[in-house]
């Protein structure tokens, strides 16, 4: 078992997962993320202009669900959830492609980010370029 | 506090983390994903050929680094750790986008895969296309 603590919290209009845009070039809104002071030092380098990538954990989503219906679709067949971007899934971790609006201290605004609010933040990765600019 | 149950291992040539590739396009090997027998239904729609991005536990790194020289240059500065790919870092999740080579029952083979053996898998996404292919 692998314990995780939540760096941060997604602060959002977005509270409904039933009428919430699916990912978030979908209409998403733009959303805070309140991260945890005590992390504060490991956002140094962010910079509006950015994109990253943030890993959230979709607290609500139900964990022993192996296959869905893509989307929700009626008309779309059962499907191995390791096809799908589904957050039911047995380690529901959130994968997000978002870009840095501003910042103001531990606080980031990001756009298009389809995450509920309150949905914990476990991470943030800078988008990988070419092997040369590494 | 959350927990997470690994749903597989990898199995790797690569044991030592300080001559591994830093990158999977770095000269990373081909490594087999060996799934939880209980999460095969949730493979069922993976096929050879398919890219998918791959979660992952680095279970050896550092979770209380904030800041860190990229690439463990010593010659380049002090980087917070969310600019950076380092494993060393709160939550070490690591993201890897790999191509499916072959399929066993709940044993997948990737190619270019750097995170060394023994590293718990988390959970296993497909990279999303365009919108109109969703």
């Amino acid at each position: 078992m692998i314990e995780i603590s939540p760096i941060g919290v997604v602060s959002s209009p977005l509270t409904d997962a039933a009428t919430a845009p699916k990912q978030g070039d979908e209409g998403a809104p733009d959303a805070w993320l309140e991260f945890d002071p005590a992390v504060a030092a490991g956002l140094a380098d962010l910079a509006p202009g950015q994109d990253v990538l943030l890993l959230t954990w979709f607290d609500r989503a139900a964990r022993d669900v192996l296959a869905v219906r893509p989307r929700g679709a009626a008309d779309r067949p059962l499907t191995g959830v390791f096809s799908t971007r589904s957050p039911d899934r047995p380690n529901p971790i959130g994968l997000h492609r978002v870009t840095v609006l501003e910042i103001s201290g531990p606080r980031i605004k990001v756009n298009d980010l389809e995450a509920l609010d309150g949905t914990p933040i476990l991470d943030v990765k800078p988008v990988l370029g070419g092997v040369a600019e590494r």
